[in-house]
């Protein structure tokens, strides 16, 4: 298939007229072609109009087509054979095996969520009875379902080409719940959007589904994604990216005349508590697991430990060297962007003005290149100075020394909203855990215990969300089964005949759902 | 039981300082003793304080203690006897079988919000067992739970004293969920608020619960409830009024550092489709059931069918001048506030100015009296004028009357999200109000057919939501079970030993839940 360079509204290819975006080759800078000259107002306002249209018949389709469309959306993409894969390498500097198992975590979660749609739990049905003889007052059938929110505007990640782009878990999610989807496609990689965008496509023409239903649009500067935001007919917004743009967004959708819910899912450090006979016993495991997390691809990930907590003293000196030893042995690895690059180093160098330079990886020369760094401070300073808390996104990490554990108690309350935060422990550590066990689950959506936070099921128990700044809407995750239930709303429906009801509601139970019927789960 | 005038913080009476309030009688205007001095931040600060230290405990309480606490609140809450029933009605002008109605559905509610509690099916457990074989990587065990978002502060309406107020809806589904609550009492009924914050009190202090788990504060002017919702301890904001108060918060809420959801329950015209085989067939009783539902209460409620929308023709000018016959009758009734009373004045002087006046209310003197009103327009003058469309809190309603379907049709796409709509239709209606569906599905929370959106039933299935401006936040319910969901996170723990995992999470499920365990709802 040959890249275009087009937007892709509905069915039709249209050419941008704005400024032109265009991917570099992280590993060598190099632009890569075509050119994609980006949308305005105008494509923004064609797309939503599609969508809308779309809207009432897609959010009704039954739920086996809504399942088969997320089906046929993974084998279109599998269909894509190496041309993708090849793409997404070229533009995003990953090796092939991680995009390879990328493409792997993003049709086997469509699939999830076909799975998720048939199972029709979602719909959350509750039926109560009509009690005609009931007093003071009779009480009507009353009987309720979730239906979709509207389109849906996502915004791709940089770091998750596939898994959390185009055809990604804010896609999927919400085509599952019934929602068409406009995606702003990432500016790092518009050929691997390209190519994914046209898949999902042409999945939506094979089930004969209405066009509106994907769009996909271009932009190198915020008209794009302000005016999606602004539209009336987007009704929710999925995005995956920094605080700052999170934050932009979220300010937008509360400016409109109808405020629309954010999935912002923004910024997070992941604690990872070493516990004292954990570090004891098995402090060189530790460190080496602690590494591997650290670094693994270029420490690029939402769930990177970037804060250790531990107590003062011989093991946690212990840990450090070792994982100081272990870190100056990592080779510098390209970074997504040279953006992403340039950040890192300024986060890095903001970072070593406050904290102490335990170790670097190993030094490099060519573009992109980021050094894994490692710093130690301790937690008096980490209490009194904000600076040590904001995310610098790349294989950087700081270990607090805490003097006691009620100062670790105090750095965990001083912590901001997190994605996970992690335990490391052992039986007798159980008492320590359990104590501070309260603070965490206040702070973080995910809390594992001997793991690394790196790594991230989609499941139907996933939780990928947490406070503020971590997401804007810590009720819900972004990875997951459970990530259908962002883009819902319960309508209730009382005393309808079943000619006007739908199906899922309907008296005889014809898609056989375990509804809440008069206040008792089905079988 | 003497009312003190106090603020309650925790189980401490506290005096404030700021400007009184003072009921006012609405039928005499009489001033009603005792003033409440209005508290400060330094209150707020307080009660904020005490929430967070009652809040870890109170959110693991077993939920069984969970439910009693519920339960106990309203036998207290009955125990008030009538002192609490003559008290409400004179700070609210309502007769007394509506507030012993009210007092009934108010323990009603609670009563089923423990049951809710006790079966636990909020907590969305789920379970996906490791598999360490699994290849190319094995799967952690992963099971999600929801908790408590945290402190709610809780703002009670003016038209329920009881139902939505210091014991009402919010309150209860945030004490349900594991919320501390903090109410900030309405101005217009502070003894009854009194009465019944020390019900809750006792309760709580009978319960051996943490006496931060629920405290009522006095203001009369935004202080305090700015000051509230603007607390970092504060992680939600339930609210019942008006559409620029519930905007009020929204803003200060997103202004925080820490953004927090706002379910500001707002404004709703609800409107009523006369389709036209019912309106042929059934003329007379159509106008009767609305005349009821329209002046009920004064139209005191947020359901209130405040539009009417048919087709023109001979069966709609029937029904204008029977429901105009039957609303001339209508005597004026006392609203529950002086301001309410004014507000209502002015927009029933707006509505004149745009539409024509069918009919009024039998006119009175005295303080405070609302006299009903119905106006007719067309509906090319509801297109063009969005006042058309602003609600009149109080008995009036307008009927927009259609050129044809098609712009039946204009005009429902044109409406602003609402709470109810309601169908009046016949079997033969059954086309065109299937055509119709999508729209209203669109713009309500909650569908009647040939009912009065007038009387929200408690129930599971019951959904007091929608679109803005009738809720900041469509995704939930105010009324029913369900909105309990409105106060929860998800939380994910991943390999945990069994001794750090909360109850409803443990492997032998000692709580009796059914979990979505690896796919499969269990029985």
């Amino acid at each position: 298939m040959t890249l275009t360079g087009k937007l892709l509204i509905g069915q039709q290819s249209i050419s941008g007229h704005r400024d032109a975006i265009r991917a570099i080759n992280p590993a060598t800078n190099a632009p890569l072609e075509p050119a994609y000259a980006g949308g305005d107002e105008q494509h923004v306002e064609q797309a939503c109009a599609l969508a809308w249209a779309a809207f009432d018949a897609y959010r009704e389709t039954p739920l086996a087509d809504r399942a088969t469309l997320l089906e046929t959306i993974a084998t279109h993409i599998e269909a894509l054979g190496d041309e993708l894969v090849e793409r997404a390498c070229a533009e995003t500097g990953l090796p092939r095996a991680r995009i390879e198992g990328e493409r792997g975590r993003t049709c086997g979660q469509l699939r999830a969520f076909a799975r998720t749609v048939r199972l029709g739990e979602w719909l959350d049905v509750r039926v109560d009875t009509a009690q005609p003889q009931r007093l003071p007052l009779p009480r009507a059938d009353l009987r309720q379902r979730h239906i979709a929110l509207g389109p849906v505007a996502v915004f791709g990640a940089s770091n998750f080409p596939l898994a959390f782009s185009v055809a990604g878990g804010d896609t999927a999610s919400a085509l599952a719940a019934g929602c068409p989807v406009i995606v702003k496609a990432h500016n790092a990689h518009p050929g691997t959007s390209e190519l994914v965008g046209r898949a999902i496509a042409r999945a939506v023409k094979h089930c004969g589904l209405p066009e509106g239903v994907f769009s996909l649009l271009y932009g190198a500067g915020n008209e794009v994604g302000i005016a999606l935001v602004s539209d009336p007919r987007i009704k929710a917004v999925g995005f995956t990216g920094s605080r700052s743009g999170g934050i932009a967004l979220c300010q937008a959708a509360q400016a409109r005349p109808e405020p629309i819910p954010v999935y912002a899912e923004m910024s997070s450090i992941n604690p990872v508590y070493l516990f004292p006979a954990a570090l004891e016993t098995r402090c060189e495991a530790l460190a080496e697991g602690f590494v591997a997390s650290l670094t693994q691809g270029a420490g690029q990930f939402c769930t990177n430990p970037g804060l250790v907590i531990a107590l003062q003293g011989a093991a946690l000196d212990h840990f450090i060297q070792s994982a100081s030893e272990r870190l100056s042995r990592c080779p510098s690895q390209t970074m997504l962007t040279p953006g992403i690059f340039s950040a890192y180093e300024t986060g890095v160098k903001a970072l070593a003005q406050h904290a102490n330079i335990a170790a670097k990886g190993m030094p490099a020369t060519g573009p992109n290149l980021g050094q894994a760094h490692l710093f130690v401070t301790q937690a008096e300073a980490f209490l009194n100075n904000e600076q040590l808390q904001a995310e610098v996104f790349g294989a950087a990490s700081l270990v607090v020394a805490c003097r006691d554990v009620e100062h670790m108690r105090q750095v965990s309350e001083h912590l901001e909203g997190q994605l996970t935060a992690t335990l490391q422990m052992d039986d007798s550590d159980l008492p320590q855990a359990r104590a501070l066990l309260p603070v965490l689950e206040r702070k973080a959506g995910r809390l594992l215990v001997n793991g690394w936070p790196t790594g991230v099921e989609v499941c139907d128990a996933m939780v990928h969300g947490g406070p503020f700044p971590a997401t804007s809407d810590a009720r819900s995750t972004s990875v997951g089964t459970a990530a259908i239930l962002r883009f819902l709303r319960p309508v209730c429906y009382q005393d309808f005949p079943d000619a006007l009801l739908p199906a899922a509601l309907q008296h005889d139970n014809p898609l056989r759902l375990r509804r809440l019927l008069d206040g008792q789960r089905e079988a």
